[in-house]
């Protein structure tokens, strides 16, 4: 029986450009965070920017959930989780739980279909990236 | 009996530095344009950024829902509606929905919590904007 | 003898998003704002995003030069004028000037290198657009 | 007989988010990123941004001047190195080069006016502050 991987874990600092009059960073910008620990997640399950993704692998996103429990400032320590939490055969979900100082900030859930790179056609997970996700799947 | 106001409508053009490398508005920017159309539609009910937004009446996002039917490209018109969609004490939804030509776009419900300007506290939503909110209230 | 254009003219609003923590907008976005005035001012010399940009002309930015005399707030309205202030054979520059309430906030001149479109290889700049750029020249 | 310090580096990686339609980091994004390098290169003069930036020590922009030699793409590695160039009573400029690969990509020099921390007035750099940035000086 095997364990299952440990949760992916991203960290960023806002930016002062990114926060906003309120002294917090402006929501919009909790989507570009997720994006980014994305783009480490996949690469850490080997779906690396430059030797898949667009090429062999590509993703729209179709559906966003998100939950504020407490703002961020500028140049907090942002810990962001990333789990699959949903795997189709074409589509899946990625949620994101981000924390300051221990204490959920923001939480996410991103709905990913898996397109033809260069268009908006829906194709099936490649195989090496499906069984990736399927090692790390919790339940939501 | 009087009859409901028409919906409030914004249009904007995606600009070049939103479209990303799939020749779309990149995800995140949908919260932006969701939140340049709310400054327009709080205008229209009488609370201008210049004369009472955070100084009257603040609010603070705890929740978004988005749904993506069709992506919008450089300079495309985007066309947005706003409505009420439900109205507590101290917190009120926005449904957001944009279109390109006519079709659906992006949808969006984002959840605002009033908030006692320059704070994070709850506070109920002051009566005059309350009253604005509920002449457009429709159902989800 | 013709007399030259009336400069071109784009205005345009701060977002809430666009303002940092001094309650002014970050620096940035100024380069944001003047590429979307170059977007507009493309279009009112007919090479709109639609039917040339990126088909038949393409740029690309190689300079940048800013200067702030005064910062802009949330929902202000901004004027800038665009002028096109050196015509070369295969670059130009334009040069923008922003107010708020009739006083300059930024001022800046970009040079622009003519590409082929899809690739960094630069190219005379159109015939048409020249004549047109050349028509609105003036000294910097 | 002192050596100068080593120049100040910080690396980044551009976002998904940040790449235009023409496949390069959009260039609006370089001051975004310089800002970012200030910020670390402030931290490590001990002008931390918790500690010190806004209650003993804030800057306005009043100048930038950017030069582009090569784009940077999607997750290339990029090493920003962060130099103060001039140095006034109550202003300097910081000169920003960005590399690739080893290659340049984008040169900046922003000038910088030491202002009383929440308000726009010029005030003269603090004693510390200035012989962190005397140490680092180096000519354009």
């Amino acid at each position: 029986m095997t364990e299952p991987a440990a949760p992916f874990v991203h960290r960023l600092r806002p930016r002062y450009a990114e926060i906003d009059l309120q002294g917090v960073v402006f929501n919009a910008h909790w989507l570009t965070y997720f994006d980014e620990a994305s783009t480490r997640f996949f690469a850490a399950i080997r779906a690396t920017p430059a030797a898949v993704v667009f090429r062999d692998f590509d993703v729209m996103v179709v559906r966003a959930v998100l939950d504020w429990q407490r703002p961020a400032g500028f140049d907090d320590e942002v810990v962001i989780t990333v789990v699959p939490t949903r795997l189709g055969s074409a589509s899946f979900d990625l949620t994101y739980a981000a924390a300051v100082e221990g204490r959920p900030a923001c939480t996410g859930t991103i709905t990913y279909v898996s397109v033809v790179p260069g268009s908006p056609e829906s194709t099936p997970i490649p195989a090496a990236i499906r069984s990736s996700l399927e090692a790390r799947l919790q339940s939501a």
